[in-house]
């Protein structure tokens, strides 16, 4: 096998526009194992599936030819990292094979800032490096599911090519995100901004019963909006931000100066003095 | 009002043992507001729920009494980020107020390490310190529904006291995990252990179809067990073991060195050379 082997991943559904672009993309650069949910799987973050069992069916399989890679393209019933813990446990060794990297995407809609952390593209890029290979997560910031992903096609090919032939740090994944541009200006490395949601939850109520229910709704608010380096600004100004994430969220500063309560002895306070 | 307002969530469910003793912990502390799931939701990590709508019911209302602080207790149909907005954003404006701490818990089983990312318990965590609050999840590592969370009581009360009294930086939470002992040793600030799951998928068949399908499952495998500093090595010494964790997971080492490529101004590679 001379070809690397990519395992390509998304929240959005195996049948969604962003991931049908990607598998495009990257044909002529690898052999390719899709796994991807059965349908949309927005907001699903790096939920597994504890309480039930996961399905899967194969799609499609083609052959190598003319330059383009092998396909096999997999649906399934769980989520972005169910999808990937598939393969690497699964479908992959079916094939002999280990993915080399995980590439996500590409998503339809924004992905930068906290958004990672609620994205299940930016999931199952996180665990390709949970399963000690590089992930990325591609994102375009269009929600529409007819988003024309073209411009992005060339900038994934050369990413996806130096993340191939020099890795990245162990537990480390690239959070790229598109703006919505015919051209782009260029690709800026990022910090993630902080912004938080707000204006979350819609009230509606159901007929007859008016029973109330409430969809996740949201306006985001930037708390950081002049700062030059975060992935916002570079979004905003018309740059591809790539943001480098690492699964290792400990807060270092903190753990050097948080100095934890001694031990009581004594038995838990029942009530206040 | 003289007591602050602490938000409880988990993602076992508002039936479980270590919700039980959570709330019971903190009645004592705080007035609270409860909104847990209303089943399992364990490894539901930050999902949110966007295809469907949020439902909730009041399960109890007790008002403050013998030092005790009030008590709403509210079960929700969504994930455990789900119940933190929906306090946030309808049910602590209701009571006019705004909570000033999330705490969730306590969970039947450890998330320290790499479980961090996939806890419900500390994706409600995470989600309070996303509104501008402190989060705090508190876990014990016995997954049985009938474990004994009595040693935990005195040491969440003093660590909560201590958090509400002072303070975490913003996008701040901790991560705080019980070994299973009668007793602890003491308590350590820890980073978080590198480690992986391996084998995670177990196969299995439906009669007469055969159709296969999968339940996750998984072994830890530790990636730096002698490591003296982590969160690991602390519940094997038999400390409690907390970890601060950020909201920001930009990987700065990684920021500083990775070179993006020249973006190509060329059409898309189609085959190979």
């Amino acid at each position: 096998m001379s070809k690397p082997l990519i395992l390509i991943s998304n929240d959005d559904g195996y049948q969604a526009g962003g991931i049908r672009a990607l598998i495009e993309a990257l044909r002529p650069v690898a052999d390719l194992l899709v796994v991807a949910p059965d349908g949309g799987r927005s907001g699903f973050g790096c939920a597994i599936t504890s309480v039930s069992p996961i399905y899967n069916h194969l799609v499609c399989s083609e052959t190598a030819d003319d330059g383009r890679g092998s396909l096999e393209l997999y649906a399934c019933s769980g989520s972005p990292v169910d999808c990937v813990k598939l393969a690497f446990n699964i479908l992959a060794p079916r094939l002999g094979r280990r993915p080399d990297l995980v590439v996500s995407g590409i998503n339809h809609g924004d992905n930068s800032s906290v958004n990672t952390f609620y994205s299940g593209t930016m999931g199952a890029a996180f665990e390709g490096a949970h399963q000690g290979v590089p992930g990325i997560g591609f994102s375009l910031c269009d929600h529409h599911s007819r988003a024309d992903f073209t411009p992005c096609i060339a900038p994934i090919q050369q990413i996806v090519r130096k993340v191939l032939a020099e890795g990245l740090p162990p537990f480390t994944t690239l959070n790229v995100n598109f703006p919505l541009a015919k051209a782009f200006k260029g690709i800026r490395m990022c910090r993630m901004a902080r912004s938080r949601w707000t204006e979350e939850l819609v009230e509606q109520h159901r007929p007859v019963t008016r029973t109330p229910y409430y969809w996740l709704t949201g306006t985001p608010v930037e708390l950081e909006p002049d700062a030059p380096d975060t992935d916002r600004r570079a979004l905003a100004d018309g740059y591809i931000a790539i943001t480098p994430q690492t699964l290792d969220v400990t807060h270092y500063g903190l753990l050097d100066t948080w100095t934890p309560p001694a031990l009581d002895t004594d038995t838990p306070t029942t009530e206040e003095a």
